[in-house]
């Protein structure tokens, strides 16, 4: 297994892309990476997209998008694990370099959710179908359900789970393709419509449109590709843990991202507070806390009075989702994985502008699929 | 990238099995690959499945099937690439056991396609959604056009088209996992319903439940899985092609067919006389005539002569599709790519019973997405 590098990224805006159709989407992030990297070399795509079929009547995405690319004959694979498709395309973009089948590999991801497909139906096909989704059950109310545990076990308030959505708005304000570029206020996030008791709209993820690329390469074409500082891979793991809600020992714990974040440590040979900047599945507010006692990042119970204390914000100890965060940038499910890795490279490369990390060299990013039943950890060290 | 064996494989029969969830089908193909391959180790799974999501309401594939069959935390990543697959979760295991990253990693493939759904709209998201099924068009009625454009050009002849049928109706009938398991005559399938002229019932693949799977290991693993005879994997491609119909130059060539096929003769170090038994993606019966060429194994318009004189059938001097193929055997679409190379498996061990290919060293999958805008090729040797 040889070295691994990011040598180009591209996004579109996040957000109701009404002119923008899905095949589209991916294109345009997938142009804006290659003139990124500023080369036109493509050995092999994998796509991360959680539900072609049910949002916008389409399979075989990955034909269609090589087609539409003009990248054919490629080989070109879509790639599914719910919300952490992304991040899985990540994984499967780095094996295909690392094991030296080929030297530029394209990791995409897109999602058209805002058609006209009944979206938390679609979106709810991410959970245990024949235990959780046949109750009734939706996205929100399984994390409701997380954080009323939370709140119960460990006294972790409604505020402080606010003040995760409300610090992403900050971060987000900071970056030109979210979809809610503005800031939010604790008292906003409580006023705001009940959705699934305790958690409230703006606890929630939006519904989005939006795409994503990065170009993996061997570090021979790696450096060739000149105009960004290099950026390496240095982990990228998986796994997946029990499905169901109610089949899981404590619903305060992530198990998937534990073991993924822990076998990414080793392979990173690294220790949790060598990280200088973070981009995690904040699919509900809840779901950021949760992901950063399962990284290590906090003891359990600990986490949310680091988000209290200002340390998860930019300018803080350990800075998370200084890209907006799911809650802002959006969610365009099957983009968000690859997303992350898009906005750590920026970080790497020291590109970031006003939402800079100051002297960022190591970056984390975990994405994951349902209510954690699968979780992608990905590190990345700049060489800026 | 290092030698792969193929170390274990398993299938449920293929039918209508109402009794048999979605989650069970693939639990039970995967035991009984483990207890084929008389060992318990597992790294990281693959599953082939098209639409979870359109058929049974369920994404999130691969985390659910590692959760059922009892595996986690290992990797588990669902790939899609319409009917073509199961042949891209056989490829993406290949790669992963190729490269040193895992020793043993099942490829799976499932699909439940009789509970509920409408099968054909699902079907018809493998084709273009805004070109082709916007138009209403179905694969029928695409493979249909195939049909007339190569009946129009090379004078194939409907009866020609028929003994395709018959002659994987005439396998299938030696298998005892088919869901037609019975022999069809030309009479028969020139008077079975009209589906899209001039492709009648018996010239269509059926709708169907299955699950199967297959256990790829390094050659250290290999050499202590005892029971059977190695079969090694030495040659795995992919490629994508045009997704339209109306925007190929030839609609009776299938160009991504040919890019995989000369690829893996590449990877192989064979040309295609040297295979001695062969399972392709006949969906439709000229979709075999068509691959047949595509493949190499005869001249543009000359492969139905091939069918007539009895050459792909067993005795034949290249039988094709000994297991009965998609028309006898069966057309769960994610698990069809992974069954033909639990066929080939069978082939290569010499354990094919009555439809035992004599002396067979030499096997080719070829498993197609769509109208052919994806194709998967395996090429495995067999050390019987």
């Amino acid at each position: 297994m040889r070295d691994v590098y990011v040598i180009g990224i591209g996004m579109t805006h996040f957000g109701e892309l009404w002119d923008t159709s899905f095949r589209d989407l991916f294109v345009e992030a997938a142009l804006e990476a290659f003139g990124d990297a500023n080369m036109d070399r493509l050995d092999s795509m994998y796509i991360g997209c959680m539900s072609g079929g049910l949002f916008v009547g389409q399979e075989h995405v990955g034909a269609l998008l090589a087609d539409y690319l003009g990248r054919v004959p490629i080989p070109t694979t879509r790639v599914e694990t719910a919300c952490a498709s992304g991040g899985a395309a990540v994984r499967q973009a780095y094996l295909e370099v690392a094991s030296g089948m080929s030297e530029v590999v394209l990791a995409g991801g897109v999602e058209k959710m805002t058609d006209s497909a009944d979206v938390t139906a679609a979106l709810a096909t991410a959970a245990d179908q024949e235990y959780e989704v046949y109750q009734g059950v939706t996205f929100p109310g399984l994390y409701a359900l997380m954080a009323r545990a939370h709140m119960h076990t460990y006294h972790t308030t409604r505020e402080q789970l606010a003040l995760v959505a409300v610090k992403n708005h900050h971060h987000g304000a900071m970056n030109s393709k979210t979809q809610f570029p503005f800031e939010i206020t604790v008292e906003q996030v409580l006023a705001s419509s009940m959705v699934a008791d305790p958690l409230r709209l703006l606890d929630c993820s939006p519904v989005s449109d939006g795409a994503a690329a990065v170009i993996l390469a061997s570090e021979e074409v790696a450096k060739q590709a000149k105009g960004h500082p290099l950026v390496r891979v240095v982990a990228s793991t998986q796994a997946t843990g029990a499905m169901a809600l109610h089949t899981r020992t404590d619903l305060t714990r992530l198990d998937t991202v534990e073991h993924s974040a822990q076998v990414a440590y080793q392979q990173a040979g690294i220790t949790p507070d060598q990280v200088d900047v973070t981009e995690v599945h904040d699919c509900f507010t809840i779901a950021e806390i949760c992901v950063m006692e399962a990284l290590g990042y906090a003891e359990p119970g600990r986490a949310a009075a680091l988000v209290e204390a200002g340390e998860t914000r930019l300018g803080g100890s350990m800075p998370i989702n200084t890209s907006g965060g799911l809650k802002s940038k959006g969610h365009p499910v099957g983009a968000s994985g690859v997303a992350q890795v898009v906005e750590l490279t920026i970080q790497l490369r020291r590109e970031g502008g006003t939402r800079q990390v100051e002297g960022a060299r190591i970056g984390l990013a975990q994405n994951m699929g349902g209510t954690g039943a699968s979780s992608t950890v990905h590190i990345l060290e700049g060489q800026a």
